[in-house]
Order: C-alpha cells, then structure tokens, then sequence
C-alpha cells in the first residue's frame, strides 16, 4: 500500500462548502483570540512556544508522515526537484523549526514596554506603549516550516494569525498546527490565536486578503509574481518583499584587500539570496586595480560577468552588458559590472536601477562613506561590509518573519517589533485641557 | 465690480486637457525633488521655512484678495455658514500660519538620526538611521490654512508633497503656494517639491491616489466619507483617520472631583473634535454619588443626556439611549451615558463600540489603571486626564498633519516622525559573512 492513499493521510483536506462563509468564521475567532493574546502575559506566551517545540519533537514521526504524503503527491504531481527539496522536512529541519522556538521563547518580549514617558507643560505625562497589530495573514509558499517560525514570532509578539501555505504542503503543515494548537491549550492561550487554513481552496486567499475587520496586515513570501497580485488586491495593508537588486560600489582609494574580500563574499557566498549582490560598480581610478583580480576569482568560482564597455577593456572575458543587466536580480552565479566615474554616477545608478533593498560601499574616505549612507535610499545601507548580511539574525533582530522592501511601517528584516504598532499612553491626575 | 468676476481672480485654474497625463508629470516632478529634499541640510530646510513664513506675511494682501474670492465665489454657489467659516483666512489666521511655519522650523530635524548602533558578534556595527518616507499626497477639505501647515511639515521631513485642497478654496491655496514657492526657491530648495495642484477636477485626486511610481502614502483629511472612499480606491497606503467615539470612564472609589473635573472638560471643552468623549461609562458603585451632580452640570450646559435603563434610574431627565448611541460620534453638545458593573464591563464595552481613537479612565486603583492601560486597544489610552490632550500639541510632537486610527505605520498623532521611515545602516571594516 502506497503512502499515498487517502487512508494513510492523516491530514486530508476538509470539504468546505461555503468558502467565504468559513473564511469570516476564521476570521472572527482569529479576532477574538487576538485580543486574549494581546493581553497575556509574557510567561504564558514563553510557556506556549516551549510546550509547542516539544510537541513537534514528540511528533517527529507523524510530522514526517505527513511530509512524506506531501514529498509523494508532489513528485506524483511531477513537482521539480528544487521545490520539492523545499518541501521536505528533513530531521535536521525538524530540529531547525524546534530550535527556532525556542530560540522566540528567549528574545524579550516588546509588548507593553513604555517608552518616552515624559511630563508635558500642561502637567501630564506622555508615553508610547508598544502593542500588538491585531491579526496577521502570513501566504507562503512550500516551505512547511514557516508554519511554525511564524507561528511563534505572531505569538511572541501577542497577535493573532493566519496563516495559509501552499497547497503541495498541506498535509506537513496540518500536522505542525496539531502541535501548535496542543502547545497553545497546554499554555492556556486560545488555540483559535493561530489558524491555518484547512482548505487549499484558491478563493481562501482572495477572502483573507479582503477582510479588514479580521485581519490587520498580510505578509506575502514567495515569488514577485504572487507578491505583486495581492499587493494589488488587498485591502488591508501589505509588508512586501519584492526585488533585491544589490550593489556593491568600491571607491576610489578603497582598501584592494577588503575591496576584494566584500565584493567576493557580497555575490559569492550564496547566489539565491535576496541579498545577494546582483551589480558591481567600480570607479573609474580603482578599477584597473581591482578589477582583473576579482575576475579571475569570479572566474575560478564559475560566476558569469556583464561587463559596461569600460569594464570589457578591462576584463577581455566580460560579456557585454545590456540595459536589462542592470535591472537583473539574477539570484544566480551572474554578475554585472560596470565602471562609474566616482561616488555620484555610483548613486544615481543605484538610484535609477536599485530595488531599495540592501547596498553597499567599499571605501577609505570618511566623507564618501556618509554621502553614501545618507543618500542611499535602500533598507539596508552599508560601509565596508558584505551585503549578504541585511539578515534578521545578522543584525539582532532575534528572527525575522520577512525583508520589507518598502518604507511604509517596516523596512528592511522583520523581527517583532515590526508586527507591533506603538499607542499613546497619558497620565495625570485629574488633568484637565485648559 | 464685484470681486468675484474673473478679471479679479488671481489665481483662475489651468486649462488642463489630459489630467492623467498632467499628474503623471507634476508626481514625476514631485519624485525628482524628494530625492533633493532628502539629502537637504537641516539649515536649507529651516532657511526655506522662515522665507515661506515672511513671504506669507508680506503677501497678506495678495492671500485676502484670493481668499476673498473664494469666500464671494462660495456664497454664490450657496455654501452654508460653516463652510465658509472654515475657508475664511482671516488676519489671525494668517497670523497662526506664519507662526506654525516658525514652529517647525525651530523643531529638531529628524532626518538622518541613527538610533541603537550596536556592534554585533559579527564585528558589524548596526543601527538605523532616520529617513523621509518620500512624496507624500495630501488631500483636504475646505481650511486653506492646510496649505502652508502640510507643507511645512512636509519640508521638515525631508518629504516632497503633492497637495489638492477643496476646490471652494483653490485662489487661496494658489495664493499661499505662491509664497511657499518663492520661499523654496529663495532657500535654494526645489519648488517642485511641494506640488499644489492646479486644477480642481476630481479626475486629478483618482490618479493622485493611484500612482505608487510617485506618491508613497496618502493622508486624506475631511469626512468620513471622503476618507472611507479614498482608503477603498488607493493603490497606496493611507494614513487615515475614522471616527473618533471615545469613553471617559469612572471607577469605583474615583476621586469624584477628579471624575467631576475630567468627565465635564472631555465632553463640553469643546463638542466638535474627534477627541471628545461621546460616551461616558460609569461603575454601578460610583453612579448614585457622580451622576447626579454630572448631569446637573452637563444640563447647565446644554448637553443631552441618553442614558442606560439604570442611568435613568439616578438621572430622570436623560432620554433612553439605543443601541446606536453606542456607536455614535455625536459631535455635538449629546451625550450617551451606561453605567456598567466595573472595569471588565467598560474595557468590553469600549473594545465593541470604541473607534479606537481616545479613551480614559478615572480611578485610583493601581491594578485597575494599570490593567486599563494594558488592555484598552486605542490609539491614545489615558488615566486621569481628559480624552481632549489627544493631540500632536499637547503630546510635544511639535505640530500634526492627522491623527490616525490605524495601527499600521503611525498611530495617533502624526507629527514629523510620523513622515519618516528608518533605514538599517551597517558599518564595517571588510567584513563579510561566514
């Protein structure tokens, strides 16, 4: 008997008649939970995601059932291989998602932390208290574990969630809900605080991304194409991850060395990343110096260059760059190169072809280095270090639920705080406005 | 000679044949300059906003004649006192405009600070520097005075604005856009980057709110209306502001003459603002001592009360309250009035029938102070004050463009910080990720 066989999945999907009428039943109780989860107590929050870690240690095996059901109907749906590795929870992955928790559970908690509480003329005092968003949808694509670290950072951060993975995961990511939903009851927190939808229905996303009365901000991840359309069609606000078309521009009298070892680690160290760099730009006095080298280590390392004519007198091997190079996130061992006369042509190129994700400048001079901090418009603005840091984790965020690409709310990696909003908070005694 | 033929008419509209395309340049234009304004020194800002100010003084004249025809233009398109109210620039008027410009330029500049730059394990340096959010789209009712405060703040962030005031006011805001930018050009700022629109066709404010390549956010002020159609139609963020139906309510063993004080200054000090108590609650115990001498002093005042079956009980003379006085934003010299049996009845009232917008508690129990801070889900939660310190003033923000009832992005008063952004800055010495 195959693994494949309705009996044998433990997660099938559930029969649902009216869609909308299901989603605004969720909606409702995700609403309600998040008040109760608003005002709970860090102990108890911290107590859920332990309780929730080790049940998915627990449950490993039926965890790993219903990923192989999926890992089956998805090669049977003929699958890629990339995606398919995307969708399998390996047991290093288990321990990953486990860790994450865990890892949730220790950051501090950021609600109710009052800040700025200062005496105004008239005699009363004003503060801003951090507070939860309410509801966040999270839609995202294979990758099951996201289930459970977005989970837990909604849950550490007292919201509410909903959330829907894709469909190829539906079965991994019931039995993670199982464990959530039993570490939520153990705590004595709402297991309605975290849904995850128990429908791959298509018109399922179009409700969560049109229900303002339920759900206070969506979070896309996945690709710009799905991104794209429900920032398009939602009706509640969006944090969206589009491009990360990034740079690394060495200056005039930059360091060779570190030069070199940034613009190296920037485009080599992985070529999938959003912050990857996509485009190299070089000025003019540096880069008959600097250029040769790295292409012979980017050569060495097999990654593709486009070069502007200047940069082919330079680099004979270089592939001519078009117009299009320069707008590429080409997430892959791809590089396009181009010589800039100084610091100036070095922003207005990030400026026109940038995506505002993560930039970065190799320097030695200390006014070029706040020129480039101040005027680069990016999430992430960098001197003298890789790109492949604009991370979470990196920069002590704890964890990140996304990179933010735009500037409205959040912008650049999301940790907590970014699905917090802050509220006024005054206090007097008896005050009263004259 | 009447004032109102178009001879006298300073400031008649353009002849626009394509509004799109006339909004797609003046947004391209807006965009240009935000860039400019971005990177401007503190002084260049400061500069501009003291020119604008004397500008706007030595152009009294000009303005009144332009307000004048706008005022004669709306008597005889018949609009009601109230209206004309709004638009009427008088000298003190003109006076608060000038020395709201004044106020902003001697705020601190917020553009460019980095907060928390913390080295992390890594070696790097990370912290986040504060930047303008970019061009920001304002659209407004009839108060011509908006002009000059909009784009005064606007110019102190570091932002570009598009402006569109009420078509009843277009001389006027044609009259103050003159001397904000002639003020621009003297400070050596871009006059495109405050754009007032010179056309009052509504066609202008759908692409305005449709244009994400040039406008980062919307900030829609007048009715509710206006806000909930703009909110419903943009393809960019809106930071908007909804009803304001905020509670005052008194706890058991309140300080009665506190109550007293606080109850009577939320409701009477001033019955049209958004920050008005609308309605009262009262704890079951505290109702036979407060009520009957509140009622007293809101009867005095003209205010009517619809009460509760038990309000009406202590308070003979309240009409019965129905389940829309609950929800309602009175605005106006009304007053809903419940007594409830303590604070969980109150926090659940306020989360079912509040806006979100301001609410108070009066009490002298710590637990119950703290718990109410905790728990109230308003933009501003407050103990022992009147709900009508809801305001950018008041809360030391320097000057507001709008209050916001969304958690998204800004909440509350919006002040300078409210126009910003934070971008990640990292600093390095060659580092790169292992």
């Amino acid at each position: 008997m195959s693994l494949s066989s309705p009996t044998d999945n433990p997660y099938s999907e559930m029969q649902i008649a009216d869609v909308t009428a299901y989603m605004a039943d969720l909606g409702h109780r995700a609403r309600r939970a998040a008040r109760a989860l608003a005002r709970s107590e860090t102990a108890a929050k911290n107590r859920a995601l332990l309780a929730i870690a080790t049940d998915i240690e627990h449950s490993r095996d039926a965890i790993a059932t219903a990923n192989h059901h999926d890992l089956e109907a998805g090669a049977a749906k003929g699958l890629d291989a990339a995606l398919l590795d995307r969708l399998e929870l390996t047991p290093p992955r288990i321990d990953a998602m486990v860790a994450g928790l865990r890892e949730i559970a220790a950051l501090p908690d950021p609600i109710g932390a009052i800040t700025e509480l200062d005496f105004r003329p008239s005699g009363i005092q004003v503060g801003r208290m951090r507070v939860p968003l309410g509801v966040v949808g999270i839609i995202y694509e294979s990758r099951p574990n996201v289930t459970a670290d977005a989970a837990g950072l909604c849950l550490k951060s007292g919201n509410a969630c909903v959330l829907r993975g894709g469909s190829e995961a539906f079965a991994s990511n019931q039995a993670i809900a199982a464990s959530i939903h039993r570490g939520l009851a153990e705590a004595g927190l709402p297991i309605d605080g975290v849904q995850v939808l128990a429908t791959t229905d298509r018109a399922a996303v179009g409700s969560m991304i049109r229900m303002p009365e339920a759900i206070d901000v969506i979070i896309p991840r996945g690709g710009k194409g799905l991104i794209e359309r429900i920032s398009r069609e939602a009706r509640v606000p969006v944090i969206k991850h589009l491009d990360g078309v990034c740079h690394v521009y060495i200056d005039e009298g930059a360091d060779l060395d570190k030069a070199h070892a940034v613009a190296l680690n920037a485009k080599t160290q992985r070529y999938g990343t959003c912050n990857t760099m996509e485009t190299l730009l070089v000025a003019e006095a540096a880069a008959g110096q600097i250029l040769p080298r790295l292409a012979a280590a980017f050569s060495d390392r097999g990654v593709e260059l486009r070069g502007c004519p200047r940069t082919r007198e330079i680099v004979a091997e270089a592939l001519p760059a078009t117009e299009a190079d320069w707008e590429a996130e080409y997430l892959a061992p791809i590089l396009a190169v181009r010589v800039v006369a100084g610091l100036d042509e070095a922003i207005d190129h990030i400026a026109r072809y940038g995506s505002g994700h993560t930039d970065a400048i190799v320097t030695s001079d200390y006014a070029r280095a706040r020129r480039f901090l101040r005027e680069v418009d990016s999430s992430s603005v960098m001197v003298n270090a890789s790109t492949r840091f604009a991370d979470g984790f990196e920069y002590g965020l704890g964890a990140e639920i996304g990179i933010s690409t735009d500037k409205f709310h959040a912008r650049g990696p999301v940790g907590l705080e970014g699905l917090t909003s802050q509220k006024f908070v005054v206090l007097g005694d008896g005050h009263i406005r004259g």
